[in-house]
């Protein structure tokens, strides 16, 4: 990849710019999230400034999405009576112009996930953030993963990200030790976080909400919203490892590290690589 | 509103006694409460001294109110088949004498919401506990709230409270920065808790649930049993607060110092206002 | 009960051998839990070092149990469509050879309960862990409680233990201030834990979850599952005790001291007794 360095520090003040609008706007974010994740990725939208709403149910989550600034799918626990919802959700959430975000857990693991996030897939997604073997498998590649957790690296994803948003004009997020963002044309890469954020569940789902918050705030651009939370998870990550002692006390400082996180921090320290 | 100071000592002493109550008794809650909730809502009932039950299903929900010390309805996440249960428990609930509490989550967000809560409150509820938008917008006022977060101010809503209170007969807590409760003749404020406390998802369905095992334990006084819950969490709310960091720490904290707290403070330190 | 310290220690060395394999294996553990547990159970799988998958619906958790190391099945929060596939899922397992853990949690207090337990009896589970209460009334005793706390002591549930093993070919986890591991012909005791452990929601179905990792890596030794998992939380329990002040900071400490826990410990401070 060619040395980006001027873009990058444009996109770490365009963070820092949209952090600040998050916190300034509080945007509404409706999740259809699954169970494990509600209350973390609740809390996570709180810190970080957002307002979260649980709306799920087919009688008024495509309602609620006209009046949401953005929508969050997650299919960590889907069935078919969510499957429903989903689909009238995020399609209310396209005709309306409502930015939404999908989370394809183990999307590769059955073939009703696969079913559902095939016809998710064609409601166009703004975002779209998963781990490595989420993310080659929903290219069509062939993932080492079989459940939840990524048995893949995120480099060997970052050719399935890119076509994936190429093929999908949407944005794709890969997260792992270091984070990929691509677009289909553009990309960068982000570091941070903590050997202790995949043993806490949810913080993958915690951080697709989080990009839902950005996402209110950036609607003409998604890319950056993707990078800016990113971002925002890298450095509070990176801040709450240096004093957690396990993952049950990592769980809650990264809580208080997103909502003690310094905007200025996301130029200042910025986590972004070309 | 005159001064009710000599009613405000007998009302904290009561409080008191409806604690200790509630420690010695260690009454069954039963709670229909949203998903992001329902953790957070049992952690908060055991460290009080209750005794949480998460029964919800149409098949055996309204069997069990029978058996329950009070049931708890929140509307968070709601959904058609949480919704039927609801109903058929509260009014087993009713037929049963067990006191219900309602939590109407953002009830004048969807169409969907608005009617369910109008087919509960004709239920009858011991106590509603919501914010300052949730009760004005419940007294057919206009409400600047759109989602689960209060967009107005507690003082705002105190005529809607009493006049709700007034009309269904029933015990109206609002709360926010300082609570109030009423039971249409009735009236004071609860000082206390944190700034951290919004900040945190599901305090406040915590709290609802909380007023479920102080209903259990004054069933010929739902006035008191509000006032006492609220009393708990604005002291252990502030205790909470002087040792927390951000909203992660705030919320394990809390919970310690619900666990902890002495009943005597509740005179001591009482935190009713006229 | 005769001396057994040999057999003891070698079950201790067994039980630091299968955490050894748990974390070298990351076992797939699929959990049909409810949904006050499934955040704390997926957090207690990651501590311990196994992989969580709470995958549930009917459409596709059948084929998924083919996948997984184990299967746990948790009536918590029951209800009809769960039940359904609750069925389905313990079904397959049993073709699949997939060993499964079955928490009945209350299923005493209520007809639907009651019925739903006894036709996943049918479908024998490797292992039962339920509280005394539970396991008296599983065995067709008379139970003191109510709802899901446990009125009995453990030492009450030994003979109804001991029957439902032998009756079922079941292993049967007692749990409680000193638990109670038997498969009908052998049993011993497990010490350890922590009085706040009944205070905080959830650390039982954590536990059965747990349960389900050590299955998943002890397939022919059910038993040797029950007693590993039981030590684990038993030494983890105390040692998170001593530095904990209440329920809220109970919980994460918990967690630390399960990603902490020295397999040889074990040994060391073997928590069995006969």
């Amino acid at each position: 990849m060619p040395d980006r360095s001027p873009t990058l520090a444009a996109q770490a003040r365009l963070s820092h710019d949209l952090l600040q609008a998050v916190r300034r706007d509080a945007p509404l974010v409706q999740c259809l999230t699954n169970f494990v994740s509600m209350n973390y990725a609740a809390n996570a939208l709180l810190a970080i400034g957002a307002s979260p709403a649980m709306v799920h149910a087919a009688e008024e989550a495509p309602e609620f999405a006209r009046l949401s600034g953005a929508v969050v799918i997650n299919i960590g626990t889907l069935s078919a009576p969510w499957l429903d919802s989903m689909l009238l959700t995020a399609g209310s959430a396209g005709r309306a112009g409502t930015p939404w975000v999908l989370d394809p857990v183990a999307h590769h693991a059955t073939a009703f996930r696969r079913d559902a996030v095939a016809r998710l897939l064609d409601l166009r997604p703004a975002v779209i953030r998963g781990n490595a073997s989420e993310i080659i498998a929903l290219a069509g590649g062939q993932s080492a993963g079989k459940g939840v957790d990524a048995r893949d690296a995120v480099a060997q994803a970052e050719e399935s990200a890119r076509a994936l948003a190429a093929a999908r004009q949407t944005v794709v997020a890969v997260t792992g030790e270091t984070d990929y963002v691509t677009d289909g044309s553009r990309a960068l890469r982000i570091t941070g976080g903590s050997p202790w954020m995949p043993r806490v569940t949810a913080t993958g789902c915690a951080l697709t909400a989080v990009v839902g918050a950005f996402a209110a705030v950036s609607r003409d651009d998604p890319y950056a919203a993707a990078v800016a939370a990113l971002s925002c998870f890298g450095i509070a990550g990176a801040s709450a490892h240096d004093q957690a002692q396990g993952p049950g006390s990592y769980a809650w400082r990264f809580l208080d590290a997103l909502a003690a996180l310094d905007a200025a921090s996301l130029v200042r320290a910025s986590p972004l690589r070309a």
